[in-house]
């Protein structure tokens, strides 16, 4: 598909907020990633639950990757429906979402699920069985105790693997995420965090295949750890979502720095409460989103940090608190006692987010923007 | 308009996550509020940035309610092609955004914009006598600190007055919002911030009035004032958005009952991590939005409180944490050693959100559940 073409509209006329992409940073970030997994030897599949956007995953495709990475079946149906076929959905399948998964693959999507219990696996042969259809899973592992997956050395392991083979399933493999990494903030513990990683899922993959059952694939990833591994040994595959845009919670996590962050919501100044260093701007939390990430690291940067409209970083200048639709930006530490004149009312500026994918979900569209300032609209979804 | 039809779903078989809207307690809420406005003797202008759904706001006006107030012009042109005209964008007008107010107005929607500076007003009649257009504005009040608004001593209120009245423009009123009484929870101290909303805007109008300037307006409200208020003497009209679904916030601000939250999210149980007493559900922050707004409060709900599918309060059980669309469900205090004898693999349960202006908005549309239950499908808009 053509690349969507430019609009009459630039940064100066835009409507507020907005949510711009910056085509030179987000390529830079793509061709980086995707240069790193090359380098490793491994395939590399991006998740696409930080756009959501065909545009954007048509440039990572474009760069190499191979597949997608999904964390709803209507990503997966809208990228199906854009020609991609290999999708893994990374979320654990339940009973009730096992007729959305069967027609997509009769649509013709190798879509791949997860499992991590035997429930689950019990229920997806059955259903395959019912159905006639052998569905591809792979076993969703725990690297790091954040959240779902067995461990490797768990019993369960086999016992999943044993159901699903022997219940007819394709056994594709094993797959982790270690969420954790975000909790991180140096170089050598981002380092040992993807070894882990990865030493836990190759562990689970051996086991498998000591047990005699098939496990083709090992798909590791965060973009925390997909940027800080030594080596990948035994891994197949990487997956990594936030590093296309990039935000504040990776700036202060150390994997990229500010003039890299790709996503920013345009906004407008629409009032002042100078007295306490106060300029009031059309982006709250509807447009930044609740998120908070930057909250408990290293450096807190409240709703966002300010730039000026041609994304140079105003040092000190966040948003400090957001309503549904008006965000607070002031100086930290110290008032601006001259903001109403720094920033006059109709001022546009914009604000790198804490965290791109939850910024981004609560924009219909992206404007992206292209090096000689013009703009195009990308389009992307919302819900599920 | 007719009320939409009924599907075929149930809340056994909808696709999960889910906005699932209660319409009976929906109702009540509504008629509470408009019983309690109508025996205040004021006029009633809900918020429809809480809802942006046509069904909802259309259960608004046929209670009493005059006219909404919107959050940004894109709810006033989608309500005014509902067939509602009167109108107010309460969030300050910017000069960017004064060509769409003026297509609405020329579409005959009795917009009302509203303004706390000189520098803006001088811009809405400057462009109102460009394009022979007499805007009714409104001055912004600052009855609290929160936010936007000029106090009601302040000289720039009869300043902006001036400008606006002499300029050409129809000084509609004053109008205030008094945010910070979400930080309360005493019945003592939210009818006292109820007061002094009341008081200040009042004592603006009057200010206004006294220097030979119109005020015929004086538009107060916020979900916590407009139900602590004991009298609201010279106020003509009140706003709130949030009463219509409630919320785990304005409960622990003590305007509600849990059993009267009208917004939960369906969600269903993908597995667990039994050793830590952890269900992990198919509704991480993406559903339930990032909204902590208990975190601070007497009682903290992490991401929700979860109920059973019937909207039962399973006291103790809440989302403990969240990822983009994984949520885990824990117990409070203790772990709960059954938790995946309790909630097995495909449980369905019911989550009530933090904020339900938040967790509305992450969702395209709300499934209205009525008594028998049948569902409806009820839009609702994103973006700007």
């Amino acid at each position: 598909m053509p690349d969507p073409a430019t609009t009459a509209d630039t940064l100066d006329t835009l409507d507020t907020p907005a949510a711009i992409v910056d085509t030179a940073r987000m390529q830079r970030n793509i061709d980086r990633m995707q240069a790193r997994m090359n380098a490793l030897g491994v395939a590399f599949r991006p998740h696409a639950k930080t756009s959501k956007s065909p545009a954007v995953v048509r440039a990572q495709i474009a760069a190499g990757a191979r597949g997608v990475t999904v964390s709803t079946l209507k990503e997966a149906a809208r990228f199906h429906a854009e020609g991609i076929d290999d999708i893994l959905y990374a979320v654990g399948m339940v009973p009730g979402k096992l007729p959305q998964a069967l027609a997509l693959r009769r649509q013709g999507c190798d879509l791949k699920i997860i499992t991590d219990s035997v429930a689950s696996a019990q229920a997806i042969v059955a259903f395959g069985a019912e159905h006639g259809e052998r569905f591809e899973v792979w076993i969703e592992i725990d690297s790091d105790g954040h959240r779902s997956g067995i461990r490797p050395d768990e019993p369960a392991l086999i016992e999943v693997g044993r159901v699903l083979h022997d219940g007819g399933a394709r056994l594709g493999g094993v797959m982790t995420h270690a969420g954790s990494s975000y909790d991180l903030d140096t170089p050598e513990a981002l380092a040992a965090m993807a070894e882990q990683e990865r030493a836990a899922c190759v562990e689970a993959a051996e086991a498998l295949r000591a047990a005699g059952l098939p496990c083709p694939v090992v798909s590791v990833g965060s973009t925390p750890t997909a940027l800080s591994a030594a080596r990948l040994d035994g891994v197949t595959e990487v997956r990594a979502g936030v590093y296309v845009f990039f935000d504040l919670v990776m700036r202060n996590v150390g994997v990229c720095t500010e003039d890299e962050l790709a996503l920013s919501v345009l906004t407008t100044v629409i009032g002042h409460q100078a007295e306490k260093g106060w300029a009031i701007v059309d982006a709250g939390w509807m447009a930044m989103s609740r998120d908070r990430g930057t909250q408990k690291q290293k450096q807190d940067f409240g709703y966002g940090q300010v730039c000026d409209l041609d994304g140079r970083v105003l040092p000190g200048y966040v948003l400090s608190g957001a309503n549904q639709e008006h965000g607070i930006l002031s100086r930290e530490g110290s008032h601006d006692e001259a903001i109403a004149e720094r920033f006059p009312v109709g001022t546009r500026l914009r604000i790198l987010p804490n965290h791109a994918c939850a910024t981004g979900a609560q924009f219909p569209e992206y404007h992206a923007l292209n090096a000689d300032g013009t703009l195009a609209t990308w389009s992307r979804f919302h819900g599920w």
